[in-house]
């Protein structure tokens, strides 16, 4: 069986071409529990934020709140689209919260897309309406594709655990970096769970997993206007309410952290162009904050992703990059290892053999493990090579 | 005439083939004044370093003092080599200053190539002496071109200005970034002058031109182990020393300021598969390093400069990465200008003929200006287009 979104117990969903993507594809979905949820939201560090990134902190201050659905459409992502744009988000909502019987403020809004454009309101408004209708029915498969760009393939994830004879599930949908002519597009996801827990307790939680997790990721080091990861727990399991410190806590971090990571690496995997995901692991900083600064100056380096995407075992790039981070780096300290083999250390490269750490890097992932030798520091980022198909779908729009 | 390092009176230049580069091309260069010189320099800020880079730094603290020359060679950029490394950089110095007559310490030394491979001293040994044969000798027009890996072209600039009726020169020669299979190279200048000035002037001055010059290219937003900019000025045009506040030393300024510029632009246009230059002003900002922070952003996104290589007037791109930037933004107020047209302001996109953009974008340098409508903060960053060639030149060395 596949993972569904509606796994966990008591959520349901509903999908619908409205004809937002000019493919006249699915493109607008429902996700919605039966009853009142804890809901937490993670959204974009860009300073520029969409009209729904604006609606969704509107309605979770501090990230956190209850909440009874979710909404999301392709194809058009209601960005720089003035007051306009901010209406267009609200009227989505109560417009959803008309067919689930709540009030606006309890259901969230993503749109993910063309930037700049507004949204074409009268297909969104039927196309609410037909995905309303299709709530609750064997639906699920269309779910995770209905919210791509140009994502390849759908992303979804599922984690289980039982907690005094109760089960609880976890599920998640995600979308990765696609491009829709002539615009960004962005990385939205949604996670629904059954398990029972405090909106505060959760927003906690997704601060804590999206930290390794989602933003672990880097296509392209470009962060989008419309990032937003929510979770919706309706308690439909039944347990005794999670908390952290109380039992279960950590299966329930584990399983969360766990479908978050599956997602993050989806999204990696279908990187724009990618032929192979990379995994840096950084040990031994100063810091974790250290770590993380090196990790992500590796996985943002044009030079390291195009070496990956030869198969080159250039290690100088990787030590390069390592040495431009603002980490402490002492190169004396530093040791590299590339798909498993070391090359660096002691401040010079070591023998080995080139023809076989080419041939290792031709397999996904890619590991590259730097050990800084400074500390107890730790942090692991994800990111993809960098291929001409990158540059033709990103390119190639002109008007 | 075409521009010559050796244009300033007290210079010469030598040059040879040594056989460092696999294509047999010239790839060693001494650039010598007949006296000692007022020298100043900047180098990478890259916390890994060549062992040029470390000899430089040794023989300049702070970044200033006396040389007599630079001997610098393509093909290998002798770094991440150990103790090996710095005793050839040495070995390099010392016999340059063999033929010069001077101490090693007034000798400085660049390299530029494959990260990680020891040097061929034999070679090097033979081409520093037959460098050293031809100082003097008519080979301008081989100099610049010697110094080059993978870029097309050779960057040279000259400036003059008269003061109190003596002549004085500013000649310039850099790389910029290239790869040589299977490593990185780097961007070095050599700037001469017959100025009379102090070192400490010199210094201050370099330092300040770089920052909005050589500093504000970015190709790739990779950082070099090797960048070196390094100036010569031996006061064989014989005018009264200059200094800040003294006679002349705003033409200097200026004319300083031109030569790094020109280099600097060449450098974008000769970016790793560029086909365009791309111009990124920023203005209004909080602060100027408010302003440099956004220019960065934006000179540094992958997303834009594709969207620049397609002629794709995709504004959202713009707006995304001076969003993503750490200096203030308010959508609100900022402005975005893409060749020409305005087509961000308050918020949202305004009417524009997209055809006639796009077609402005065809033309070299795209320029981006971009109003964030806060303060006084202005930096001006230079970046090239990125095309499926930077991929070619960087992906494909598989062992």
């Amino acid at each position: 069986m596949s993972n569904h979104i509606t796994q966990p117990k008591g959520f349901i969903a509903g999908v619908t071409a409205a004809g937002i993507k000019p493919s006249g594809k699915d493109d607008l979905v429902i996700i919605a529990s039966s009853t009142l949820c804890a809901a937490a939201c993670v959204t974009t560090r860009n300073q520029i934020t969409g009209a729904p990134v604006q609606w969704i902190r509107a309605i979770l201050p501090r990230g956190a709140g209850r909440l009874r659905g979710f909404v999301i459409n392709a194809g058009c992502s209601n960005v720089c689209t003035g007051q306009q744009g901010l209406d267009d988000a609200r009227e989505m909502a109560t417009r959803v919260a008309g067919w689930l019987g709540c009030v606006p403020s309890e259901i969230a809004v993503a749109s993910t897309g063309v930037i700049g454009h507004p949204l074409p309101m009268d297909r969104i408004r039927k196309g609410i309406d037909a995905a309303a209708l299709t709530l609750g029915k064997d639906n699920d498969d269309r779910i995770a594709r209905a919210i791509l760009t140009t994502d390849t393939k759908p992303k979804t994830a599922v984690a289980t655990f039982t907690l005094r004879g109760k089960e609880i599930t976890i599920a998640g949908i995600a979308k990765g970096s696609g491009m829709i002519a002539p615009s960004m597009a962005t990385m939205i996801a949604c996670i629904t769970t059954d398990a029972a827990v405090s909106p505060a307790s959760l927003g906690k939680l997704l601060k804590q997993s999206v930290h390794t997790t989602f933003n672990a990721v880097t296509v392209d080091s470009d962060t989008s206007t419309s990032d937003t990861v929510l979770v919706l727990a309706n308690g439909a399991a039944e347990n005794a309410t999670l908390a952290p410190g109380k039992p279960g806590w950590n299966k329930f971090t584990a399983a969360m952290q766990d479908v978050c990571d599956q997602l993050a690496k989806m999204i990696a995997d279908d990187g724009e162009g990618a032929t192979r995901r990379i995994e840096i692991n950084v040990t031994r900083a100063r810091t974790d904050r250290d770590a993380e600064l090196a990790a992500r100056s590796i996985a943002d380096s044009p030079l390291v992703k195009t070496a990956v995407h030869g198969a080159d075992p250039n290690w100088g790039r990787i030590a390069m990059a390592v040495g431009k981070s603002a980490a402490k780096v002492v190169a004396e300290k530093l040791t590299i290892t590339l798909a498993g083999t070391k090359v660096f250390a002691r401040g010079m490269g070591v023998r080995y053999s080139e023809k076989a750490v080419s041939k290792a890097m031709q397999k996904t992932p890619v590991v590259i493990d730097v050990d800084l030798g400074q500390g107890k520091g730790k942090y692991t980022a994800y990111t993809c090579d960098l291929s001409r198909d990158y540059i033709t779908i990103n390119a190639d729009y002109t008007t």
